[in-house]
């Protein structure tokens, strides 16, 4: 993979890494096909990273369909996919790790403490094993793609980072690999969040800027289920995930969801620019 | 500095490069040689690292002295001198840091818990700042040539590691910059380290092989001096610096030796290949 990136940046060819765990839906899709405009080519990353999830999470029954996602990689555009194995990526004698302080230990972090280190981690890897001139990463993980930034940023990674919309079903549902483990009923049920982004994105229009009233909208609605578990539902400063009293004019804020409906753990985010 | 490296990159030369934190002597000149035989061209980086100190180690005393090294590089045939600040490096919300385990927690890593992270993360952050394809390490340091060569295995780094013999005063004293804290008194016993390495080499020719006997050499040799503090003074199999009781035909071994005479800490190693 060096090899045939290093031959095309010497032909002054541009690259983008799309960076996955397969299960491809149409939000890689998006990102495969904004890659291909933003660089000469492509090149998808296809790997369940085990260090990125706890033993308590799902890697062993995390969805897998090689065949499925080479064919949506190449008829998006892409032009390469990475495919290491787990033995290729973590080898016999593997010792290191890269930890990040501040932007990981929020909300996610609160929730999953490791999830962070091995998230930066692998992109390092692939960042060194793709040799990419752009990364292109899904908004739908949101505290991720702060995390990348602060990564390259603080390691002079010379790659540019690209943050895509969320890609959304047709009743708003974020897209996810993961929603294939919905039921019928929690799948239904799972435009709550979606409805919470929402409700909170109008009561701003209508002038709330108090975070703790923001944050309960957020629970509010989300509780309008009595079954579901949140882990958090929050407002932040987008940049910092800082979180002051009030927002103020001007102020880009994030409202970041993370909740369990059944067995599936949901994400969800909407970054809001006050007027 | 990613920029001039995309240029040679882009036209298909290669680079060398040769990190230090200055005060250059003729070992890291013969470096600087060396990466000119080895590559188009030559980065030496000049950087003195504070996350590689100890509160109370010496990063505010270790000798500086920006124009006689500028010229020593240049003269020795680097093309480039890469000098970044300490606020270009570690800007203010700088957050990440690499952690390496096993290779770093003995030696070095007891006496200087923090060195080794310090060490790796540094360089990660060199190696993106240059894009080298050939990185030169000095054997004196020999540890830290492993924690490098486990930084580029276990982050895919594109980066060859080429390590150079140790370059010593002409009575044996491996060349380091902190040489110049000697007292001349100090200086002239500071042979006693390359005595007790090569004491060590002669005793395997004769047929030494047990690690604990190897051991008391070395420190009898070095507490001939009375004054003498060791820190440490053992043998290790080269690659992994694991410790059998016994030593066998064909291993590569190390001899580390770390001390203190006076306020100066000096540190020596040999490889020896047990006949």
């Amino acid at each position: 993979m060096q090899n045939i990136s290093n031959e095309m940046r010497k032909s002054y060819k541009t690259i983008a890494v799309v960076p996955t765990m397969g299960y491809l839906h149409e939000g890689h899709c998006s990102l495969i096909r904004l890659a291909k405009e933003t660089a000469d080519f492509c090149i998808t990353t296809l790997f369940v990273n085990p260090t990125q999830f706890a033993p308590n999470e799902d890697f062993e029954k995390y969805p897998r369909d090689f065949e499925r996602d080479f064919n949506l990689a190449k008829t998006n555009g892409s032009d390469f996919l990475f495919n290491p194995s787990v033995e290729e990526m973590y080898p016999s004698g593997f010792s290191s790790e890269i930890k990040i302080k501040g932007i990981t230990e929020k909300f996610e972090g609160k929730f999953r403490p490791l999830h962070f280190n091995g998230v930066a981690t692998v992109v390092a890897k692939l960042f060194n094993a793709t040799l990419p001139d752009f990364a292109i990463f899904g908004q739908k993980d949101y505290q991720q793609t702060l995390v990348i930034k602060q990564l390259v940023k603080d390691f002079n990674f010379p790659v540019s980072i690209v943050v895509a919309p969320t890609i959304r079903e047709h009743d708003g549902l974020a897209m996810s690999s993961r929603n294939v483990y919905l039921s019928t009923t929690d799948r239904n049920k799972a435009t709550i969040l979606y409805k919470a982004l929402n409700n909170v994105k109008e009561a701003i229009k209508k002038g709330t800027r108090k975070k703790e009233e923001i944050d309960d909208i957020l629970k509010d609605t989300l509780l309008s289920l009595p079954e579901i578990q949140i882990d958090y539902a929050s407002s932040a400063l987008a940049d910092s995930l800082n979180e002051p009293d009030y927002f103020e004019s001007g102020q880009k804020i994030v409202l970041l969801l993370a909740c369990k409906l059944g067995k599936t753990r949901l994400i969800d985010n909407m970054v809001i620019t006050i007027d």
